[in-house]
């Protein structure tokens, strides 16, 4: 089994994090995004979307997408689960990590991909534009990430989850957007000092 | 129980397919979106990020998210499983279905709601530059899905799954954009009568 791997980018990062916490080492290749080598003959045969995270199973078989590796080391090693465990958790854990993934993440990876001058040669064409509305629809998101912290402790209920290190990655990824999470988000903050906190988010 | 229910948009149809292929009903209230109802102080209080589906539960527990709404039905009817059975097979069905709604699905919404005159008042800002940046993205997403479907029946292999279920929603409604699937995708044509045919599909 091999992780093809990317520093820096959130989604790679999203799956050390949850091996992290499940305990499970993977040997690693590390794929240079900044070169394009994600782009390259060879990857592009291994996953024709040309992402990282990939995982290639000993078989060849390939699996892409940070939720569904995730999905596939939560079913054959399922303790602790990140994904949850009665029907209603499950629901409410995926609930939370596509509010947090569609939304929030997505409008932050916007504001970045379409927004920073280093990205125009990644993102064609770079829309500022796009970059610019990303800005109010993930401060507006934020606001009710934070609600929902106000109430539980985790993002999606009393337990640690799948959709807390999708949260956390990105919150991380905010840095380069330059923009701030906001002092009086103070459910966040105090979440994020909890979950931060955690060994795995060193991953 | 109760499904709240929108006609037209693609993502309430997907758990109507959902819920017609396991052979479940559910009492629904229709939400109409044309004039703004999933914006009402009563519904935001529902569900705060205000959209539909939204599931309430009789003792008023809410579940939001398409996929969120079908997983937690899956789990109470696994049966026919639309997720997958095995390791393998539940992360390919994941990955899948990641694929089509994080790319072609949310390319298709993009072409449209930043493109449409009708939805100047829906999509604010309305960015028309990044409606046409999305025409080639999602022609470049149909072709690989195109790919995919000259390998295996089904977008996510030898069975039926959700996966097909997000790729039909996303299909018909390119029919908004006015931008029709190329006559050379021969592959997911046949796919899209197989489809199309089953019962489920006019839900």
């Amino acid at each position: 089994m091999k992780l093809y791997d990317s520093v820096r980018a959130p989604n790679p990062r999203r799956v050390r994090i949850f091996l992290a916490e499940k305990g499970i080492e993977v040997p690693r290749v590390m794929v240079d995004l900044a070169s394009f080598e994600h782009r390259s003959d060879e990857f592009t045969k291994l996953n024709p979307f040309r992402r990282t995270p990939t995982l290639e199973l000993d078989d060849g078989t390939v699996i892409t997408e940070s939720v569904a590796i995730s999905r596939y080391f939560e079913e054959i090693y399922p303790e602790p689960p990140l994904f949850g465990r009665s029907p209603l958790e499950k629901a409410r854990i995926e609930m939370w990590n596509r509010r947090v993934e569609l939304g929030f993440m997505t409008e932050v990876q916007a504001v970045f991909r379409h927004g920073h001058p280093g990205m125009a040669t990644h993102e064609i064409p770079q829309v500022n534009e796009w970059a610019e509305a990303n800005k109010a629809k993930m401060m507006a998101s934020l606001r009710l990430i934070n609600d929902q912290l106000g109430e539980v402790p985790f993002i999606a209920g009393e337990t640690y989850s799948i959709a807390d290190i999708t949260l956390l990655c990105a919150v991380d990824f905010m840095k380069p957007t330059k923009i701030k999470v906001p002092e009086d988000h103070t459910h966040l903050w105090r979440w994020y000092e909890d979950v931060n906190a955690r060994p795995s988010a060193k991953a």
